[in-house]
């Protein structure tokens, strides 16, 4: 079949959109038609060319919602009529990993995912010349069909809005599920939060939802602050405008008689190796769980003194929240749906598949925080 | 009263083994017999000059067994005749930190031990000349007899041995704590230890009595394989010998069926940066938990790419290996009554007080595990 697609030709390109071909699912694997997809940082690192291992050309995007069209041999979680969310991280619950309990990084279909492939190590995506289209992520939501591994679809509710809840696919269970997954907050934690964007605002109302005493957000940007009260922050730090942010988080939570300070829980959302430090340094003495959420630039490397490792700081990170997808995605959903979390205010703008590459400026721009393409 | 001790007098020289003058027990405090003590790697680094935190003239020592011969006002857990282990992390159960459940790191009395006074901000030693001398990490158990708060203080059994038991002070407990308590290794778990000397074969037997499944030691002195092996040690590898030492470690831990390999649990107890880096990325994706023991020198950072973490590797330490010493050290001392843990292999070296710098150059020459001063 013909589909219409954004291709990234190459690094650093604006992305093209064309038709293209799209070969039916093989076995294990589903076609689905995507009706919304989130424009994420990470296809931007990608697109740009700053990801090292970027392979071109591609159909990115990896944020997605649709419903099944097609199903190949041997699926059998899922039939034509469904809505899925396309997940980067699949779910195969059969690998060593999936079986650990431990995590939601399922190895199942790595290495060809890695390369832009499907699991037979083939394309399904093609120019109308025959050259192969590499997948992305898995996913490639940036089309209006894209075929996936059945392991890879979270099946959820049919009465959700598309364009609302592809945010699922990423940002919002990135960020919530750091939260709740990785950090495992409880009530009446302090927490700090560096960068208030699409993810950080998710962090925040992650610990709204886990009960969090005090969330202080930081932000170079003041015009973040307003939205981020929104979903839940306490307090905001401009580090613009202190000397020293630690310390300033240091003081703002000195609850305990030993006057040390320091928060509970902090979370890195912005990829600057040098704030993921800061956000380690500023979590308690003896307990304080500090989770590296933002991808950091190609060879940029994280610090600290060992001292801080030592005296009861842990250094963990986090990828798609740890959530194990095709379990938990569709939980995310009825949350939205029961209003326990919200997605509508973080969907700043709408656009055509046409108009994609403006999404891309809108986040250059820091105007957007997600813009999503409905198909 | 007057009491013997080996008194750090500057930065870098031998200790001088003198009488001193010794104040009695003030409120909250406890006059202690010291009847053994271990020489720790942390009183040279001290003696040495190597922390900067370092203060002098003071009686160094903090690995020891004795008696309480006297108790100030208000002591009402202890009494005369009562055998104890001092503890430099103390359990005051009141603190914040005490308090929180989360850790050990007791902040009752940290500014003043900090600084090398008691917790009134005096000392009770002194010159005969009456210049003070400082005690050092709450402890001083390189004196016949010293003072200690009654906080940091653990009753023990009355049939266990000071000559084995005062190992129970530090390197015993730092070692399988950080095991039982800080990482928490199920039965059946792949680990790998970073230096096999007095706090990594504690690791090992920890080890070894959490269950684990394979034990891979790491050391640059072939000699250190032996004894390892008799702690439980399961596999050996010089780094020396090999191209890569991660590598290594993970070609040997390939267990899963996603063939990716890494440990389960790893630790340093080498205090060397670059190995606490490698300890980290030869864990395992997805669940691999790292902890830093060892201390490194001053100004020395850990460094590693965020997307070690991100794709879920957990890099912690341990202070004491996580124990409250009032609460838990007993219990380690009867581990070692029962037959649970050993000792015995691990003091190689018995000394008087006045041949203490023979116990540190044993150390430098790497020929003792553990050289104990008895008194
Ligand atoms: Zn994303
Ligand atoms: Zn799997
Ligand atoms: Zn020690
Ligand atoms: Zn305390």
């Amino acid at each position: 079949m013909r589909t219409r697609a954004a291709v990234a030709l190459e690094a650093g390109k604006p992305l093209e959109v064309m038709d293209v071909n799209l070969d039916g699912p093989k076995a294990g694997e589903v076609l689905v038609e995507i009706k919304a997809t989130g424009i994420c940082h990470t296809d931007e690192f990608t697109r740009s060319g700053a990801d090292p291992e970027g392979i071109f050309p591609a159909i990115l995007g990896h944020e997605g919602a649709g419903v099944v069209l097609e199903v190949g041999e041997g699926v059998t979680t899922l039939s034509p009529g469904d809505h899925v969310i396309p997940l980067y991280t699949p779910e195969c619950r059969e690998c060593y990993s999936c079986r650990s309990g431990k995590t939601n990084l399922c190895t199942a279909i790595r290495g060809t995912q890695g390369q832009g492939l499907m699991p037979d190590g083939t394309t399904r995506f093609s120019m109308l010349d025959g050259t192969p289209i590499h997948h992305y992520m898995g996913c490639s939501t940036f089309a209006n069909h894209t075929v996936m591994p059945e392991i890879a679809l979270a099946k959820v509710r049919e009465d959700a809005p598309f364009d609302k809840i592809c945010y699922i696919g990423c940002g919002v269970t990135t960020g919530i599920g750091a939260v709740i997954n990785t950090a495992g907050v409880e009530i009446g934690s302090t927490a700090a939060v560096f960068g208030l964007g699409g993810i950080g605002l998710n962090v925040i109302q992650g610990l709204r939802m886990a009960g969090a005493d005090m969330i202080i957000g930081v932000d170079l940007n003041d015009n973040k602050e307003e939205m981020a009260r929104k979903f839940g922050m306490t307090h905001f730090i401009n580090p613009k405008k202190v000397e020293n942010t630690v310390q300033e988080i240091v003081k703002l939570t000195q609850r305990g008689d030993d006057h040390l300070g320091g928060v509970d829980y902090s979370f890195d959302a912005t990829g600057n190796v040098n704030v993921m430090r800061d956000a380690l340094e500023c979590s308690h003495r003896g307990w304080g769980v500090s989770v590296v959420i933002g991808v950091a630039p190609a060879g940029a490397e994280i610090s600290t003194r060992p001292f801080q490792l030592v005296t009861g700081r842990v250094w963990k990170g986090t990828a798609f929240g740890g959530a194990k997808g095709r379990s938990e995605v569709p939980k995310f959903v009825d949350w939205y749906m029961n209003g326990k979390i919200e997605i509508d205010p973080m969907i700043t703008h709408k656009l055509t598949l046409d108009r994609i590459n403006e999404g891309f400026e809108l986040m250059h721009e820091g105007k957007s925080i997600r813009a999503v393409v409905e198909f």
